[in-house]
């Protein structure tokens, strides 16, 4: 037993060539992220405080495709969607269809909590999202924040391929760089469980590159892209489609709940499943166990427990995990 | 093994006093709908035809909250959601924020079909729905279609009563009926199988009365409101948010899967763990099993299997359904 926190910066077909110049900001925040929500367990804070504190701080860095550095529709626009989920009461709230949310994990903790409903989506959810700026903080902004130039070329490149990207962390030149052409996906998230086995999970994501208008993926859906309940919080990551036909995160509670298996076989065995390219996850559990699998090329991810231990990674152990970066 | 079929128009508090002229029509429409599903299946289409098939017709009823006949947001507008999935393959498709389609259940199906999405909302559904009229034959209408004059009052006094009127049946006199408040739930599904134990599973509502603009539910949330896979196909009907907590039509595949339970035993013990008066469901298993449980006072439902057996039910077995009704 003991207090432990995973969180992750998306799944999918990360380059062992990444540049340093675009690894190393990642790590970096990554870090901070990390150090922030194990600062705020250290605290005693909520984990459904942490969870959400982790998702904010996430959403707000460019460097993933969540909050500002979301990716865009067909149309250029953003989308932006997320969940939250207190595992002690299975409690949630979730929003799709964002525009100009600053930080939609914590809308999706104010449907959860000043509404008689889990989920709210597009025009409901911005106007809900304009009625609680005043009263609750809620901050909006202008589309331009959320846009960065590389989103931009992200899509120019995907309609050029004409295909929906799913897709992350650098601009595809042309030609498709993997030989899949799924490659690169994103979505940011953040389990965390309390020294009391009190559990929680955020996700935020702004979705495909070159997405439909209108498409709604795993994130925002109840035990697909985040789930918690009184065994594990689990918050998924990758090709979205994928996610919520393999029930991934409710699947990892199902089997630990009716099938007897620890996290870690848990969580395995629905990677296992899911085809190959496809998810990572980050979970932990009641009693502090944390796991962090993929079956796609990497995964950006962090996690931390009471006992000490601590990892920061992108590709599989081993690989390429003696690199120097910087540490800020 | 054989074919089995099930189709719910929604579960609720339904008072055993319901007058003859309303409970008429809706018990010659579930008649009417079963006969529609078994000639399909005995005529050897798909599961997943027979499904949409039964639900369109459904939705064309206006008896029940899905298509026309659905329920109005705080608005006084309509947002109707589906999901339709195929349980040999998993592939699955959804809708939600829709307010002119006139089958929101086929729409869902092209969704999954025609897009590398499996969930579209709001208007980027509505303008995927146009350029599918000609195409796909989608049929548009004016609100006008979907908004009865029954409902144009529910909403009224749920206004007047100040809540988000979890719906169904009758409109609501002034003061609230039942003394939970929570009376009277609406949405339509099926579930069928075939001789060789393919599975489909379809729901369709218009969601809750005085809903939020915007607000999503279960329907469309594979895993909650609806669910198909190699073992049974699930449509549930009740409370969204309870459904959705519960993770219901995934756990009663799950707890055949990992837990070994039977089809009844499964369903049973999902529809006991969530909290009285929110939900019930209709499922089918793999080898031709149905069951049809559901812990609210009543839930319009019919089934068949191929051995012969039939049940067009409200109220649990042996209350009532010993009364007269026309069988048109």
């Amino acid at each position: 037993m003991g207090w432990a926190i995973a969180l992750h910066g998306g799944a999918g077909d990360i380059p062992l060539s990444l540049p340093a110049e675009r690894r190393a900001p990642r790590e970096a925040t990554l870090r901070h992220c990390l150090e922030l929500g194990v600062a705020a367990l250290k605290a005693n804070r909520p984990p459904l405080d942490v969870v959400e504190l982790v998702v904010r701080e996430l959403e707000n860095s460019p460097c993933f495709n969540a909050g500002k550095g979301s990716v865009l529709t067909t149309n250029g626009t953003v989308e932006m969607e997320a969940c939250i989920m207190d595992g002690n009461t299975k409690k949630c709230g979730a929003v799709s269809g964002l525009s100009t949310v600053v930080n939609a994990i914590s809308l999706a903790r104010l449907v959860m909590e000043r509404t008689p409903h889990i989920y709210l989506a597009f025009d409901g959810a911005e106007a809900f999202a304009r009625e609680q700026v005043k009263t609750m903080g809620v901050e909006t902004a202008h589309s331009s924040h959320f846009i960065t130039t590389e989103n931009v070329e992200r899509l120019k490149n995907a309609k050029e391929a004409k295909r929906v990207q799913i897709d992350y962390t650098q601009p595809i030149k042309g030609a498709i760089p993997s030989t899949k052409g799924d490659s690169q996906i994103g979505t940011v998230g953040c389990v965390a469980v309390d020294g009391h086995g009190i559990l929680a999970s955020a996700t935020s994501t702004g979705g495909l590159v070159n997405k439909m208008v209108g498409r709604i993926g795993d994130t925002p859906i109840i035990g697909a892209g985040t789930y918690a309940n009184s065994y594990c919080a689990v918050s998924a990551t990758g090709k979205g489609e994928s996610i919520i036909q393999a029930t991934v995160a409710r699947d990892v509670a199902a089997l630990m709940e009716y099938k007897g298996l620890s996290l870690k076989e848990a969580a395995a065995y629905v990677i296992e499943r899911t085809p190959k390219g496809n998810v990572g996850l980050v979970a932990v559990s009641a009693n502090g166990e944390v796991t962090m699998p993929f079956n796609t090329t990497g995964m950006f991810r962090a996690c931390a427990t009471e006992d000490g231990y601590s990892e920061i990674g992108i590709w599989p152990s081993g690989i390429n995990d003696d690199l120097e970066y910087p540490n800020k």
